[in-house]
């Protein structure tokens, strides 16, 4: 999977280096404070993903133009906005193994740094001439504020669905990516149906990217993470590894699993041991062969387009969203 | 001035009504809680100052399409969110009068449905068809966050100059009612110079409506203003009273004065007291007078349009923007 990875970044280092300028460029702050507030997050060594995605979907549909590194940005900065809100929002102190941003800078600053990025993607998508970009930007934005909402008001309910998980993950992190996918196709003019394939290859992998995310909380090396052991469950945000498990699991194990959720003061063995619980009631593999079946329904929506080094690229993209360890 | 406020209320409510219609009906969003959140601030007697603008200058540029009053909605979505974001960053406790939607449903909920609204306002941007108005919508909106910043920035610098003062009002407040105003003429396709008059008349109201804003702390009755007697002073906001009564003040009461900014626990006769010396040293006056300038100047930026009734309220609004009570 490291080879992957490696075989992954040498095919789209050049992507990855003409967006990187982009993100620099069309940042634009009036003021140093904004550029410092929004760079350390921005500059933090973000995957690119989401940018990433967009450019390649581009190619695939036949973009010709020079700008599709700097559209692109229009998805990390969103990105970054809302990692901002969330980190306020969340009380998260940790990002990518940095403090967050409003540890250094404040949450007031912080919360309007993130509006600044937000309104930057939106004149961003106003330079690609094309009103339906704007309406996919602004669509996703909508979306992703609520999954968030949603998943804020659902903290702690132990009865949360898996129906519900889904449409969370899907509107605070599926949308955005699926968005990208679509604007790529979007700025390619290309037919109304490969914009559709592409959406439904940028849905799935995104799905699967956040169920991966979600089961790196029970898995990962928390160095790896950069994120505190167990924030989720500390947090009482239930997903899905959690709740497949506790579908599966006796009522006394179920009554401990329980008891752990949104305890913010569990010790590092407890957790463990939830962990080797969740494992053993078929958590982690659930959620595992889940995800490994919208990587499926992802790949499978490129099959409208014609094999090339780009289709590929984007499959194996596909196999990184669920493989990547960090 | 009760008379002119009655008068102007009567000629434009049929507008008011369709404002006011049109914002609940493209609210639309997925979750009850984010309606809650949204119309608490939205639907709690804001005045429509810049959905009437917008509406108003789509009017005399000879708009005729029936969409005007759903188009405005995007300014007084913008407006809330910011409200929703700077009470957040403030820490306000009142909103016109209610308590702040964050005391009510808290920080984290409250800086999401702003983003959503935000989103929302670029939704019906696009909505227009019109690339421009998303680019007007997103520069308002960067701007916004900026003026923001830099006022948090400035909180208690004594040395903070006119100039500054000036600047950090123009984007917090002034480019949103000049966005309105030349939202107005871009959808009525009026020629740019048409478009840049109007500009110019929402900028110099913006300003005269923020100076007015920052001369209530100091002359308003608190219960007018639904706001903390001496709010602006005790946050350590310096706006012109204060930056003209320093500038003429003898050295003692210079002193008096400097004492009493950013101490959030002076009492009410202390405060008043200063609002005296702000009235005796001119800060007062000389505030009321810059504000009147722009009214002027807003006026004048009329002169290129044709007499008519809608003509008339425009320079009505004018007159009202600085002699609101609250």
């Amino acid at each position: 999977m490291r080879d992957l990875k490696r075989r992954l970044l040498d095919m789209v280092a050049d992507d990855l280096a003409g967006i990187e300028k982009e993100l620099h460029a069309h940042l634009r702050p009036h003021l140093d404070l904004v550029q410092e507030t929004a760079g350390h997050l921005l500059f933090s060594g973000g995957k690119r993903f989401r940018p990433l995605l967009m450019v390649l979907c581009a190619r695939l549909c036949g973009y010709e133009g020079d700008s599709d590194h700097k559209f692109s940005t229009a998805f990390e900065y969103i990105h970054a906005a809302t990692l901002l809100h969330d980190d306020v929002v969340d009380g998260g102190t940790l990002r990518r193994g940095r403090p967050a941003a409003h540890k250094v800078y404040g949450g007031a600053t912080t919360v309007l740094v993130g509006d600044f990025l937000l309104a930057r993607a939106l004149s961003i998508g106003a330079d690609t001439g094309k009103l339906k970009v704007i309406q996919v930007l602004s669509q996703v934005t909508e979306d992703m504020a609520q999954g968030e909402i949603h998943q804020l008001m659902r903290k702690g309910h132990l009865e949360l669905t898996e129906d519900e998980y889904m449409d969370v993950i899907r509107r605070k992190t599926a949308v955005l990516i699926q968005g990208a996918c679509r604007v790529g196709a979007i700025i390619a003019d290309a037919d109304e149906h490969l914009e559709r394939a592409l959406g439904d290859y940028g849905l799935h992998v995104g799905l699967a990217f956040q169920m991966a995310d979600d089961l790196l909380d029970y898995t990962a090396e928390t160095a790896a993470l950069g994120k505190i052991v167990g924030a989720d469950l500390r947090e009482g945000k239930i997903t899905l590894p959690l709740i497949a498990a506790r579908h599966q699991a006796e009522p006394e194990v179920r009554k401990r699993m329980d008891e752990m959720i949104g305890n913010p003061s569990f010790s590092e063995d407890a957790f463990f041991g939830l962990v080797e619980e969740l494992s053993r009631c078929g958590g982690i593999d659930y959620t595992r062969n889940r995800a490994e079946e919208h990587i499926r329904a992802a790949k499978k929506a490129l099959g409208v387009f014609e094999p090339s080094e780009t289709k590929d690229i984007l499959n194996h993209v596909a196999d990184f969203a669920l493989a990547r360890k960090a």
